[in-house]
């Protein structure tokens, strides 16, 4: 068992499934999906009783390693290192945390840059389009492979969160507690019209060729685009006052021409060349659509509490003040849809001028509200 | 005098001024424009007390086709019909409406794809960066050559709010009132940013060229991805939901591929396609840089009061409810502002939920105020 002194070593794992058709993944688009790998970690031991499982789910950008480091050299932690770890809100000495890549990314899971076994080349645009309902069918493989029968919590911020509604939903046996942060249970036409200008500046990208780039000549003006667009998403106008307001980045005076000329104009522009350097444009396309189709209330009429009928679990719904990407509101529909259902439903909208991005940020916040439910989830049912 | 009955005809007219340097205009960068053409319109005739011109300043992709038709053919108005003309709330059979083009844009007015009288070919990016200021001592060569020595008001929403406050401050002896809506006395980083994005999609179009593309090869998909973006922080989540929601176009499913899927998309689509007919990428260069700079306060060390302080105008101050561009808080720093300036401030935020287009849109609400303000201002002072 880690010690906080000691630092969190994690080690990537791989877990294949469906190499026949019988075992492939059925998906929402009707098509089947055959070798497909999850890439994943865990961290902490699994207890006798296997009742301290919690499953982390990651937002868009995000991948297996939520914690830790791969080697004592590692530069920067897990994307969630301030959540997750020994001794931290969900405490790796009490809990038994796996996280994995989702369907269709490109952090080690099977994705569109992934090699199709039937043509032995890159999938590209012919990869289906999936959903967050196929992300958490394929997560389900893995939690079956684990021998996990049941998870003491599914967690997660952003995407992350349909994530842990879906699983709520799908397995609700599997489910004793569901902690979606940050999101929304159907995205709104704002944000459909965000991913859809910044899908749209790739396709722009001489480089796309509608997916079939090469891999040393990728798209990546158009992903830098999307991302500095998205990430504006993720920030407040609060925060952006707060961190950069209007300073000018290297001047005195403006320039008065069209190089970067404002520190925001400069954060935005390193923001998108980093990411380029980690992410895949087809993923983006894909997991993008993923979350553009993400309407629980759609399956029963427009009626989300009777979406949200087959739950099971206790839930702790978390919103922040200043997203306006999933604005408060929408958690209180699915806090409200959920109590119809007579659920055990903990909400808290949390104070914060970070904006969307406040789920990796307020952990001090957060942090002591996702401990106390989950002792009280692992020590309230033992 | 026109009357309600019938159709309004409006003539673009052009006012060259600059052709030697003694006379060429002076620009906050330092540098001198010469041979500046102004496309403006005006309709309605000046009273013998010279007292009941109106000039109305348009937003960033607007022209001085403010109202009526070119041709009784033609099958749409000018941009601010329902608020101009006779019988109107700007009621042009009692003032006498002016609109210019701003300097830098596109619509008959001297801009960057105009020709350099030094060189004989386009400005491209050798067209100076100017400001909002810039634009406003253009305007001020032309209602001098018009032979007008105060104007009654000055008018605009969004840009043309700008436009009003820098008249207000820059000629404040030419000012009797003035009217910013749906606007702002600084540049949010938020803007900045999207401004920013913006560009970087026309900026990485293959045709764009460093600005210097081919009249029948411009960067019209990168102009397109600029608007489409523009044109989310128009609207507004509720505006969205209601006009759109999650409804799909032309299918009663999921497409699950890339295409136009949801009404959103193909709305944005189609606005972008439509802003490449009319809009120069270059004009939207500089236009949008020009609203980056605007920065009333860092004039006066931040001071906004200070900075406001040579004006003489009586205000009003129009904001919408949903506008998250230029919401109502930075209205009313300017009201603020104005009142410690013991200037007379009416001020008003109309509740809609059209976000920042409801300056064009609520005209039913802003109409009757804009019209009884003029009317006080005349008769109150005639």
């Amino acid at each position: 068992m880690n010690h906080t002194s000691e630092p969190l070593l994690t080690i990537p794992r791989d877990f294949r499934f469906g190499e026949n058709e019988a075992d492939a993944l059925e998906l929402d688009c009707g098509r089947k999906l055959q070798d497909v790998n999850l890439r994943y970690e865990c961290v902490g031991e699994l207890a006798p009783d296997g009742g301290n499982a919690v499953l982390i789910l990651h937002a868009l950008s995000g991948d297996a390693h939520v914690c830790g480091r791969h080697t004592p050299e590692d530069r920067k932690p897990g994307w969630w290192d301030d959540m997750v770890g020994p001794g931290k809100p969900i405490d790796t000495n009490r809990y038994f945390v796996i996280c994995s890549n989702v369907l269709g990314s490109c952090a080690g899971s099977t994705g569109p840059r992934s090699i199709n076994p039937a043509t032995g080349k890159r999938y590209n645009l012919d990869f289906p389009v999936i959903t967050i309902r196929d992300m958490v069918r394929a997560q389900k493989r893995l939690i079956d492979h684990l021998g996990i029968s049941r998870l003491l919590s599914v967690v997660g911020g952003s995407m992350g969160g349909m994530q842990a509604l879906e699983w709520a939903i799908c397995y609700p046996e599997m489910v004793q507690s569901a902690i979606p942060i940050a999101t929304t249970a159907q995205l709104s036409p704002q944000s459909i019209a965000f991913d859809w200008v910044g899908r749209e500046a790739i396709k722009y990208d001489p480089n796309w060729k509608n997916g079939d780039y090469e891999p040393d000549r990728v798209p990546d003006q158009g992903l830098a685009t999307a991302r500095m667009l998205a990430h504006i998403t993720y920030l407040s106008d609060e925060s952006m006052s707060r961190k950069f307001g209007r300073e000018l980045q290297e001047h005195d005076e403006y320039g008065f021409d069209f190089q970067r000329d404002f520190a925001v104009e400069s954060y935005l522009e390193h923001q998108g060349r980093r990411f380029v350097e980690r992410f895949d444009a087809n993923s983006y396309f894909y997991i993008t659509r993923a979350m553009d189709y993400f309407d629980l209330a759609e399956r029963a009429d427009g009626n989300l509490a009777r979406a949200l009928a087959p739950a099971q679990a206790d839930f702790l719904v978390v919103s922040f003040s200043s997203d306006w990407l999933f604005p408060t509101a929408q958690s209180r529909a699915i806090v409200h849809a959920l109590l119809k259902n007579r659920l055990k439903v903990s909400f808290c909208e949390i104070e914060s001028d970070y904006g969307h991005d406040a789920f990796l940020l307020e952990t001090d916040t957060l942090g002591p509200m996702v401990s106390a439910f989950l002792r009280n989830q692992r020590e309230g049912r033992k």
